[in-house]
């Protein structure tokens, strides 16, 4: 993969329910099989507290470093949502009411019969120079601003968001992948996979215990753009654990 | 609480299959879970992948930030196992195979008859002046050197390791939380709530929407390690969540 097809990405959990363990982050997962649905490579996430200094800090170090920072969290109605105005800071932008988050929020308090308060209004105040980033769950919006996207923590809106922005995005090359199970520990499989990385470097492999089925189990992940070097480096992959498997005496495990 | 009795913490997760979402992490869950009932702040979480340099940024940046630093992932017998030898360039030591860790782990693969080979002695690779963490559930253990505490990425094996390192660890003065269901929307409470939080700055308050259970919902999550202001802040908050209730002619939820 040349360095020009080359898209990476951070994301930022922001939420002191997740530090405390009261709320059991799932979105970390979501964006990062949406990451690499389209090619994006996610390289580094961040939980950080409801305040004001870990949001910027971690927002300014990220947007600098890589093509897409997605955050989640933090962007509803009462004091601790704070995340705009810490995107805002960040950015060093005004955070006014926005008209169309205003106009859209509006609207869905009319049909539920929701009073308009100030708390409520607080979820249209939107970083200046922001475009929106609408969902069809709550209407209140998230934001893009620069490379940085903001979305909701609620999992089910921040699903929603990430399907709205998705065409806005621009993928890198599609990252391929061949898993190759083994019925040896991954000790056995270690020093003839540490040759073969050696072999490929251009195919990342990977090596994954796997507890809990009674017996022993590895699974072992090529990874690659290049889907014909793959194809190759599985063949040789596959071949050790063949080996691995007739030495120890061992069947290999039902299917791939 | 001071600050003498604030003890802090950060978390490093470590592994590409956890950013490129083949594996959902529970890790993060657990040591939030095990730092608040022993009273630790944790405060900031960072995912990295397999890759040196970013793992040396990592533990370098926390530990001197925070009072502890927990990383899992990555200290297995394959060559994409590194973390090992990342604590050691972060720390400036050698990683010499450990007499102990090797006797540990010699003595299990006694017992199961399995191979001793150079894949599996990576694991008694412990950088110098490094204590062992032992797990009962694997026989590699994991480590702490200075204020870094190692640990597996397979959660059964961290959690044992949790569970081993806990005794070694002084918590800080616990915070203890009380929750007020509301059957109104946040956007309702969030005016008020503000207001309360402002009354009372050592009593954090939070808001979740909870979404889902057909109805509208929120939970209001009051955090302090003074129990006598907890409480009487909690009074405050269910008053001003009762009013709301009236207003809009529901019923309170349930329970608290």
């Amino acid at each position: 993969m040349t360095q020009e097809t080359r898209v990476t990405a951070a994301m930022i959990v922001i939420g002191d329910e997740i530090l405390s363990g009261r709320t059991k982050d799932v979105n970390i997962g979501a964006v990062a099989d949406f990451c690499t649905d389209l090619g994006i490579d996610l390289t580094e996430v961040r939980v950080v507290s409801d305040e004001m200094d870990a949001i910027v800090e971690a927002v300014n170090a990220l947007r600098q470093r890589y093509t897409y920072v997605f955050t989640s969290g933090g962007i509803g109605p009462t004091h601790d949502d704070i995340t705009a105005d810490a995107i805002a800071t960040a950015f060093g932008v005004a955070l006014p009411i926005n008209a169309q988050a205003r106009d859209m929020l509006e609207a869905r308090w009319k049909q539920t019969g929701t009073e308009v308060n100030e708390a409520r209004l607080r979820m249209a105040r939107i970083p200046e120079g922001a475009d929106l980033i609408v969902n069809s769950v709550s209407a209140a919006p998230g934001f893009r601003i620069g490379n940085v996207h903001v979305m909701a923590g609620v999992p089910v809106i921040m699903r929603a968001m990430l399907e709205a922005l998705a065409p806005t995005l621009k993928g890198g090359k599609k990252v391929k992948s061949v898993t190759v199970k083994a019925a040896v520990g991954e000790g056995t499989v270690g020093g003839p996979l540490a040759a073969l990385q050696e072999q490929y470097p251009a195919v990342k492999m990977g090596s994954y215990p796997q507890m809990g089925h009674g017996k022993v189990m590895t699974e072992l992940v090529l990874r690659s753009s290049d889907e014909a070097l793959l194809a190759e480096a599985a063949e040789k992959v596959r071949a050790m654990v063949a080996a691995a498997h007739e030495k120890a005496g061992v069947a290999p495990p039902d299917s791939e």
